[in-house]
Parts: structure tokens; C-alpha cells; sequence
């Protein structure tokens, strides 16, 4: 796959695509595809390469958001969070970043290593760090599979900059760098450790810029034509329809920066088929008539039933009529290894264990 | 004055005056003490000097502990938490660091800086930040008076060590050490950021290592001498009487990283006089029979009746036989710049009007 520059048709495919692909989590695209389409408008490139293109000396940073997608519907970025962390890493380790990667590809953080690549002038690479959205650090698949957890960065939009030099563990990480976050407002930008080319290519979840473009194209496609996108997403872009009813109760709070909740569902068809899914964040675990039917790490999503948009866990709301999806994950985040950090157990359900959802 | 090297009764005199002037807070000097002491029979020399010694271009760094004193009593230090901050201090300035001086006298971080400059092998300036000890960074007659809030430096006894790269001012910086230093588990080492030292000669609180030990030696010299150690405190160093009393009741909490709660007291004398002491780490308001009589920032000291030895707030318990005994502060904490941030009502009290303690 060759490189590609991006253009504002594949721009709003992506934001949709990846807001999909965030299981209801890592914030809602929306301005950061605006803050990328006004750097188009004004003339910059943002160049999308493959994992291949990769040196395996290339130093390669990932970027994102850090925070609580509930306060980013109403605490707006200055737009430079990220860049200035990426700059506080080049600081601290002396070295130039030949490209960036989306921490996540779900959510708002698909946009913020747009926003940083035309501001540092360097490209994108095609994949992530979760092939979805997650609620911490520590489940991205580059700590699950041994990256340095420093040195990382965190700034806000009020110039503040703290460095982790020395973090003994990404758990560690985790740690100070969401407990700033919260102090920063609970919405700040971060910017991992510099990881080499040869690492990024064995353990990126690969093209997922793509993956989220073609399923946002798939869903504006069927909706221009008057398909229907739940088929589309279906029959075009592997979803598994899991359910498909009206929300009769959502709960939510504000926990230690996490937005946590359940949200309950009473099927369409037939009022005696109920449905559960529970948050943190992103859909942890979706339940059908009280048993497990689909969890983490796979992926479960909450679309409009009848447009297909997808619907993020903050604006979730009693009567909403919504189908549920499932997507499975990639491989890299189904190992034993991987399990551990991003398995239902890891999220705190000691009785559920992972059913890998069939490809 | 000249420059002296710290010898082992110095030392113990130290302590004792420390944890006077550390007003109930800032934690017992006593693990600190044992440290030094070791290092100094290791031969290691630690030379205290006069602020006149500093060059004006001399880089000095204020370090300390942070936490809540009531965690200090269980969770021991590695030793070289402060030394690692200086470190990251120097890394992230390319400088090198002349001498350090207590961010605070009060307490255990009277001890810190003396470990520090044996482990670094550099002296310690006979001066402090407080003159005594107060729970906020921000609450440094530096950066009261203008001292650069970053970069600053925490690390922990686990190896972590964040840098506060850009701070847009000392109450972010204190919100984000207080913040780590809780994730750290409520007890760090912390280097502020270089100052000059013609800077240190005009706003440091002059000579406390020193007042500190005359004051220890006072107190030891009266007990030795079966003379009544409150009147030599009030005789030979300046301290004034306030109640004399048996406490009925303690109240205390940790919030936020910080010992906050209340002490009841009944006169010796007539129990029908009663007196409250508010604390916030430290001894911050003396009420006798319910009017303010000292208050913040004029040292308010509790000491055992008898020996005249200092009670910090953590150990203060149902029944003991204390006094209250009084110092005026220096004048650098009197001026409205510093009654801003370490007045009464910087600690929440509006109704409180700062009235100076007589000199």
C-alpha cells in the first residue's frame, strides 16, 4: 500500500469510521476534524504512510488525548496539546520523531495525530495502538508488548508541561499521567515514549486509518444511496449485528477521571429481550437476557438503528433507538499477554471470561 | 558569620529546634536525624554556610520532602529521594547546583537537605523558605516574591521521577506535586527550580538553620540543668506563653495529602479556660476561650509541659499535658504579598484578621 495524502472526503469518512471503531469511547471526532479540515484549508499536507514505508531506526511517537470524553464536549483544546508534548519528548530525548501513530484509532484521538503531524510537518503512520478505543496507558498494544514506559508527556492548553522521566512500569504511567490530566481539567494532550520502526511494525495494529476510512465510506455510501447502513456495515465491513432496541435507562458518573456507567436496552422486536452494556468510557460488555454475548477486547458499538451513525457513550439517552454491533479485535489483542491487560478481568469482572467473537 | 561543618550535637540540637519551629507539622525530624548522623559517621562532611558566602550568581536549589507528615511515621524513605529531584534538576537545567537550603526549616525538611548535600557534596546555606514549616509549595517567601515556578523535579523511593517542565505559576506547580506526591504514596523528595544567589540573599529567611539550634540546645541545655525549659524557651530564645493545658479532644483527617483537624485543650490552671488549635499539617490558629489570640503566620508551637520537647500534630493525643507557646514570625511573611498566601485567610479562615505577634 502506497502512501496517501489526506483529503477532507477521506477526512470525514475517517472521523466517522473511527468514531465507530471507538466502541462508543475515546471522545467524539467531531472538532478535531474540524481543527484537520481548517490545516487542509490552509494549505498543509498530512501524509498517511504504511507500516512498510518504516525505517527500522526511525524513531516513531504516538499521540493522543488523555482525559474524560464527557468534559471534551465542553473544555475545547487550544490545538497544540499534543504538539507540545511531542516537542517535550524531542526535548527530553535529544532526538528527532520521523512520524507519528494515533495512540487509539477510536475517537477523538484518531484527529489529534492529524493536528500534530501538519503542525510538525511529519507524517502519519496507517495503524495504532489499540485497533479501538481504551480507557488507560497500559493497554496499548506497544506497552503490552514491552515498550519503555519513558520518557512520556503531558500538556495542557494553559502552557503547563510535565515529563515522566523515570516511570518504573506502564501502570506507573498510567498513573501520574492521568492524575495530571485531571489536574490539567480531565482533557490534556500526551505523548508517549519514542518507539523504533522495527518495533512499531511488529506490534502496530495495522491499518486502521484505512480500516476506519472504508467503514465510514461504507455508511455514507449506504445512506446516499438509500441502503441500509446497518446491512452495509455488515455485509461490507464485518460488523456482527448483536441487537437492535430502545435505551430504557442510562447511568453515568465521573470516577477519578473515567466516565462510568451501564446503559440498559429493550429489544425492538420483541419488548421481552432485554440488553445491558457496561462502560468505562468505552462498551466494556454487552449482555442479552443476563448473559455475556460479547465482550472485551473485542469490540461493541451503539449505532443509530436507523442512519448507522455511531453514538458515544456521553450522548447516550433514555428513548434513543440504537442497534448494537460487534466487531472482533485484532489478534495482537487476544494473546495471553495482551488478555491480561485488556481481558474483562483486567476491567474488574472476575466471572466473565473472553469469548473470542468468531471472524 | 562563618561556615561551619555540622557536627553530631549540633545535629541532635537541630532536630529538636526543627520540629519547634516546624510548628506541629512538617513532620518529625527524628528518621531524618538518624540518617545524617550515619552519614556523618561515614566521615562524610556537611557544611553549613552564611547566605553572605553565596555568590550572587551562585545556583541554589531548595529541596524537601512532600506528603502528609502522618504517612512519614510508616512508609521510610529510600534516603535519596531529593537527592534524584536535584539530579533531574540538573539534567533538565545543564547547570550545576552551588549549595541547597531547606525549602523549610520546620520539621523533617530542616534534615532532608543536610542528606541531600552529603550524597551531592555541596554545602547547605544557613537560611530556609519559611522560617518555619507550612503545608504549600507556593508558600515560600521564593516564590512569594517572584522566584520562576519550573522546573521542578519529585521522584519517589520506587525510581519514579516526573519533571514540571512549564508551570504557568507556583499554585500549579503545587497542584501538580501535591498530586504526584499522592500517587507516590503521600511521601516524595522535591527540588525547586535554581535560584541565584543574590535572589536566595534577599528573600530567604535568614540564618534558621542556626536559630534552630540554638533553640534545640536551649531546651537541652535547661533539662540537663533541672531548669524549667519553658522559661528558657521564653528567656533565652524568644518564645512567648500562651496556655498551658491538658488536651481534651483531637480530631484529624487526611484529605487531599494533607493532616487536617482540631485540638481541644483545658487549662492547667482553671478549667474553665479553654483553648482550640486549628491544624492544616501545621498549628495554623490559637483560640483562647474563642477569640483568636495567634494565628497564622506566627509560629504556634505545642510542647510537652514538662520537657519542653516539641509534639508534632500527628502524635498529639487525648490527655497529654502540653503548652503553647508562641514566636513571631519573620518579617518577610508579614508583608501583604506574603499575607496573600500564607495569611489566615489563605488557609480558608475570612474572618480571621492577621494581628502580629509582639516582637
Amino acid at each position: 500500500m502506497a502512501s496517501r495524502k489526506l483529503d477532507e472526503q477521506q477526512l470525514d469518512d475517517l472521523a466517522v469510521g473511527a468514531a465507530i471503531l471507538g466502541t462508543g469511547g475515546g471522545g467524539n471526532p467531531y472538532i478535531g476534524k474540524l481543527r484537520v479540515r481548517e490545516l487542509l484549508r490552509q494549505g498543509k499536507d498530512i501524509e498517511i504512510i504504511p507500516l512498510e514505508a518504516l525505517g527500522d531506526d526511525d524513531l516513531v511517537v504516538s499521540v493522543g488525548g488523555i482525559g474524560a470524553p464527557v468534559v471534551g464536549i465542553e473544555k475545547l483544546e487550544r490545538g497544540d496539546e499534543c504538539f507540545q508534548a511531542l516537542k517535550a519528548i524531542e526535548q527530553e530525548t535529544g532526538k528527532t520523531i520521523s512520524a507519528l501513530i494515533p495512540a487509539e484509532i477510536g475517537g477523538s484521538n484518531s484527529m489529534e495525530p492529524l493536528i500534530t503531524a501538519a503542525q510538525a510537518g511529519i507524517p502519519v503512520v496507517d495503524g495504532d495502538g489499540m485497533g479501538r478505543a481504551f480507557p488507560e496507558i497500559q493497554m496499548m498494544t506497544f506497552f503490552i508488548y514491552g515498550h519503555s514506559p519513558q520518557p512520556a508527556a503531558i500538556a495542557d492548553e494553559k502552557g503547563n508541561v510535565v515529563v515522566f522521566r523515570k516511570v518504573q512500569d506502564m501502570y506507573w504511567l498510567e498513573r501520574f499521567a492521568r492524575t495530571i490530566a485531571v489536574d490539567m481539567g480531565a482533557a490534556a494532550g500526551f505523548a508517549d515514549p519514542p518507539m523504533r520502526g522495527d518495533f512499531i511494525k511488529r506490534y502496530a495494529i495495522p491499518e486502521t486509518l484505512t480500516q476506519a476510512t472504508n467503514l465510514g465510506r461504507c455508511v455514507r455510501l449506504a445512506n446516499e444511496e438509500n441502503r441500509n447502513p446497518l446491512d452495509a456495515i455488515q455485509t461490507e465491513a464485518g460488523g456482527q449485528l448483536q441487537f437492535r432496541g430502545k435505551i430504557t435507562d442510562v447511568r453515568r458518573e465521573l470516577k477519578g477521571g473515567f466516565a462510568v456507567g451501564r446503559v440498559k436496552l429493550e429489544s425492538l422486536e420483541n419488548p421481552n429481550d432485554l440488553a445491558e452494556i457496561d462502560i468505562q468510557n468505552e462498551n466494556l460488555i454487552l449482555r442479552c437476557n443476563g448473559t455475556v454475548t460479547v465482550s472485551v477486547p473485542d469490540l461493541i458499538i451503539v449505532l443509530n438503528v436507523d442512519s448507522g451513525e455511531p453514538i458515544t457513550t456521553e450522548v447516550l439517552r433514555y428513548g434513543m433507538r440504537v442497534a448494537v454491533m460487534a466487531f472482533p479485535c485484532h489478534r495482537l489483542l487476544r494473546t495471553e499477554a495482551a488478555l491480561k491487560v485488556v481481558g474483562p478481568k483486567a476491567f474488574g469482572y472476575a466471572d466473565v471470561n473472553y469469548q473470542p467473537l468468531a471472524n
